[in-house]
């Protein structure tokens, strides 16, 4: 990778909020000149695809202020610092709506903004639920919606689900269910 | 969507460089509580799925300075002030890879980052590929990775091609190259 690759020169940290880490780097290209790269430092997340027990998704249905509407999503979220993505998996979905997970698979990570972030993003598969009680985040608001797979692919195709991870977890859910 | 809405009570630029613009907003909850939310104003952008004169697509290698790798991904860009979706598809193409498309289509609109970003994605399917010149951003380092379309999904379920945008557009080929 060798002749593509951009060093680092020298990081600075311009913005530092509640949430974002944001960075402007000047870098070296591999042409010899330099550049800047502005960048979001991200702690990493996960997206989980749980199965109800009655065989639907629990997909969740949210008003997402940055993009200033609402989605239907599979539950997701950032990892706490240090740890596990697989914990993470099991604490969100249990937080988010309330159910604990006796079987829980690492399907596949993906990288969401590699324009400008270094987000990386496992999905994880959630089987065997168990209903306990969610713990949301107090600036956390959502609805469960759920929705069988098929209708949930439909939903994709349709372009009605048009959050990334949402569509990834339910096109691999899709590929798994076909494979076996 | 009324109860789970979240409406702006002040919003500020908190850094604006030249490439990222930050906000952050304080913000009313559906509980009548306040929140902050820290976002990025994106300007929108595209991918774009060329299918080259031999049937291959036109995938890109390219080192990603956030990300901190290199990634196989689609061509795409970023939407200039006031520009067309479909015309950008079509200036990124060319200027990226050095094709000129007869024939494009869209497929859908996408949102890679909604926890963070308003970025909206559109998603292009670009045909009849003519060969003309590149004329790549100065800072902009690429080459070019024909690929067939059953070779670039297995990369996806190989977990090799980790980027959404990608992800997304090649299984939307796929999925219309089955239903046709």
């Amino acid at each position: 990778m060798s002749d593509l690759k951009e060093s680092t020169i020298s990081t600075a940290v311009v913005y530092k909020g509640d949430f974002l880490d944001v960075r402007r780097d000047e870098v070296l290209l591999p042409n010899g000149e330099t550049g800047t790269r502005e960048w979001i430092n991200h702690p990493g997340a996960v997206v989980i695809i749980p199965i109800l027990p009655d065989g639907k998704i629990a997909l969740i249905k949210q008003f997402r202020y940055a993009a200033g509407s609402e989605f239907i999503e599979l539950p997701a979220g950032k990892l706490d610092a240090g740890e596990d993505p697989e914990d993470c998996a099991l604490r969100e979905l249990e937080e988010e709506i309330g159910y604990k997970a006796n079987k829980i698979k690492f399907l596949a990570n993906i990288h969401p903004a590699i324009g400008f972030a270094n987000e990386i993003m496992g999905v994880f598969l959630a089987e065997n639920l168990e209903k306990t009680e969610h713990n949301r985040d107090k600036d956390e608001f959502l609805e469960l919606v759920p929705t069988t797979l098929s209708e949930a692919v439909n939903l994709v195709w349709e372009n009605k689900i048009t959050d990334v991870k949402s569509i990834i977890g339910l096109l691999w859910l899709q590929k798994i269910r076909i494979s076996s």
